[in-house]
């Protein structure tokens, strides 16, 4: 790594991370556009998050010059850690360094040891290095340059005033790999961050956000100000992410503590971490070696697709069928002509049908259905939008459920396939664990049909 | 639409956009936390710049009181309208309300409209609306409401000090359609945004960003400042935006450009506006009265999905086969085993054998198949992980197809996708227009098989 002689540090290097003020500004007209997400927030905000920080603010600003330096003096009065991303490109754009490098009142110097690594970058790829990429090869006269091995900017780390600056490059396959191999060692160093990663994530499935924490509350509440708690809802599943920024809870403490929320929660209880739904439901039927055939109208091949995006689903997963029409009810599940006409395509009936037929056609164990009018056409007055169906073919017997969604056609898919999804795992930990089946919430009840519909 | 009588304005209705600093507000430590991405800044970002606004400045930020109070209080002071997500939840952590409701000088009044909303929303899923959940029934005392068809908590609308404030709930779901259906309305009502978008957007297919510079610079070059254009790039296909920010072009005179554009592109111009490559396909379909079938193993259920994803595709989508196991591409498709033992299933004969049994089983005019390694693991040295192998089934014969696709499991899946519908476009436009097959590029080529594989 280069390094500067004369950096001036002023930070101490305490082991616990001390309560710093993180801030990431992200510069680029084409996330104020929305034509690229705001990927660096997840990742970073990300990363921090597990190594005990909370990212405190990010800012998102145009990188025209008079709006980075507005805001970098900004930043810099209030936080102690700031991190830039973008604006360090060759073209006559990227301005960040200089303006920066102007409200710190540093110089840029020329570093003979970039110049070097971009031509040999350049060498490498068989090209030859333009003149405006020697405006990456300048440094903060007090600071140190990051290398880059993925790209041609590399990254500035300036320590000045007790505070920190980490200057990274846009592209992430150059930002990510920079951020974890030379930026977090370095920010545990300063003990700006723990040394290794800090929170526990209990996601659930199947209950709401008020309902959760509620039913959580006698166990959380005794804590106060040592525990933070953060509940982040999406699509009908709700996370909930303890850490102690305090450091008054250990991690041996936070682990209990999730421990005693699993236990409270029953089968509302996901996982520990970040798997989909889909991965729970994927694991539990590889444990009981079970294979899966699904079917879906409405769902369209997202539930199938919740599957294939599994590594290695080829294990479990034995296929599955999109059936908009009739006729592909008739030619590929087996379903009778006389259900369709009786009950129509958003039925129970058919559902049953479905579920039965794709799992006695690709032999497998589990048959999971989804049928149902996802909008914004169709519907009727029994069974209006966002009506859907499910059925579930299982060892022992076969069931049906009603669900009803609302909202845009996309989110009906969305929440129809968590329902399917949500339903297959708690009759998989069910089985697992032996015992009758638990009621659904809501008055929401799964009705028992014969075999063969 | 409930609104208070005592609005007070000050905001005056010009025509064409004032020029108004927009700033953004994203509360939620789940973004800060990199647990979800910041799809607000994305959406909103994109909507707004397409009614001639550029957001100026986008702050993330936790949702504790005095970080709220306090950059809401900067923000106020800087910019003209503020747009604020998430926040207004049931749980104890939601304090937005509260505390800009402190900052601004204004009462929190109860609504009963509100209240007699959430509780037909629970009435509505069968379930009972908890006490916290009436939170979300208050109001600013000068302000507006914003009805909230998807969910609990509405928006809220403030016109004070000549500056606009709008709180939106943080489910993109929720956020979405309020922000289209009563934010947009509202802005250009008071000359904030253009009544109407104020761009043209050229979308491409099968061509890639610095390809389409170098063929549409000719065309572009003569305006000079005059014109503004932004690239766009997403998993192999390349958005242009042309815009004239100085207004010396003026619609009709972007609109021509885009035509010459589209003429120059030929084949590789998608569409003008935002449809996917599978909307265009379904309008192709529709338009020549066919139907299409899909099969799929690698990209198991996402072919299927981005034609499902379109409302009302049971006028062309016949239905698709998710085909993981041998057995299943047998048993629904009619694959014949000995393409499987002798070529095994990724190959052309198998992608061939799967495209002309969907459509035969299906009764489809077209069949789409799509047969490779999407990885990690799996793949052959012959076939390495990435290797797909498409086949297209039309009126006048089966094609097959090689492609090399790189990157995650994901990446590999969706770009497998775009593929297969590229092709499907480029032939039903060929169709269309009568004719010979253009060749691919760079060295792609299409094998014709024999009927019956």
């Amino acid at each position: 790594m280069v390094s500067s002689s004369d950096t001036s540090s002023g930070l101490s290097s305490p082991t616990p991370p001390r309560a710093a003020r993180y801030e990431l500004i992200t510069l680029g007209d084409e996330l104020l556009l929305g034509l690229t997400a705001n990927s660096h927030l997840t990742f970073i905000g990300a990363a921090l998050g597990r190594r005990g920080v909370i990212l405190g603010r990010n800012v998102t600003i145009t990188d025209e010059a008079d709006a980075i330096a507005a805001q970098f003096r900004e930043s810099w009065a209030r936080s102690d850690v700031i991190i830039t991303t973008g604006g360090l490109g060759p073209t006559c754009d990227d301005r960040t360094r200089e303006v920066i490098a102007g409200v710190l009142g540093q110089e840029l110097v020329f570093e003979e040891s970039i110049r070097e690594a971009i031509e040999a970058r350049f060498a490498r790829m068989g090209r030859k290095m333009t003149e405006n990429n020697l405006k990456q090869a300048y440094r903060f006269s007090r600071g140190e340059v990051l290398p880059n091995a993925n790209g041609t900017a590399p990254g500035l780390w300036v320590e000045q005033d007790g505070k920190v600056l980490v200057m990274l490059p846009g592209p992430p396959n150059e930002l990510h790999p920079m951020f974890t191999e030379q930026v977090l060692p370095k920010l545990a160093a300063l003990g700006l961050v723990a040394a290794k990663e800090a929170y526990v994530q209990v996601r659930t499935a199947g209950i709401g956000e008020s309902a959760l924490e509620m039913r959580l509350q006698p166990l959380l509440a005794p804590f106060g100000d040592a525990l933070s708690i953060a509940f982040c809802a999406h699509q009908g599943q709700v996370d909930m992410r303890l850490s102690s920024p305090s450091g008054a809870l250990d991690e041996a403490a936070l682990d209990e503590l999730a421990q005693k929320c699993a236990g409270a929660l029953g089968d509302d209880f996901l996982c520990f971490g970040h798997d989909s739904l889909a991965k729970v439901c994927a694991d539990l039927l590889r444990a009981g070696e079970h294979t899966l055939a699904v079917a879906e109208t409405a769902t369209g091949g997202l539930l199938a697709n919740s599957f294939t995006d599994i590594a290695g689903a080829s294990k479990f997963f034995a296929g599955g069928c999109v059936c908009y029409s009739n006729e592909s009810k008739m030619q590929l599940l087996d379903v009778p002509e006389d259900i369709l006409m009786q009950h129509g395509a958003v039925s129970a009936e058919n559902a049953v049908a479905m579920a039965a037929g794709v799992a006695e056609r690709l032999g497998a164990d589990y048959g999971l259905a989804v049928t149902g009018f996802a909008g914004p056409c169709g519907g009727t007055k029994e069974n209006p939008v966002g009506t859907i169906f499910l059925a579930l073919y299982t060892p022992e017997g076969v069931w049906s459920r009603r669900l009803s969604q609302s909202g845009p056609r996309s989110s009906v898919k969305q929440r129809a396939v968590n329902g399917a999804l949500d339903w297959l795992r708690r009759e998989l930990v069910r089985a697992k664990r032996g015992g009758t089946r638990a009621p659904f919430g809501g008055g929401d009840t799964a009705t028992r049909h014969a075999p063969g519909g």
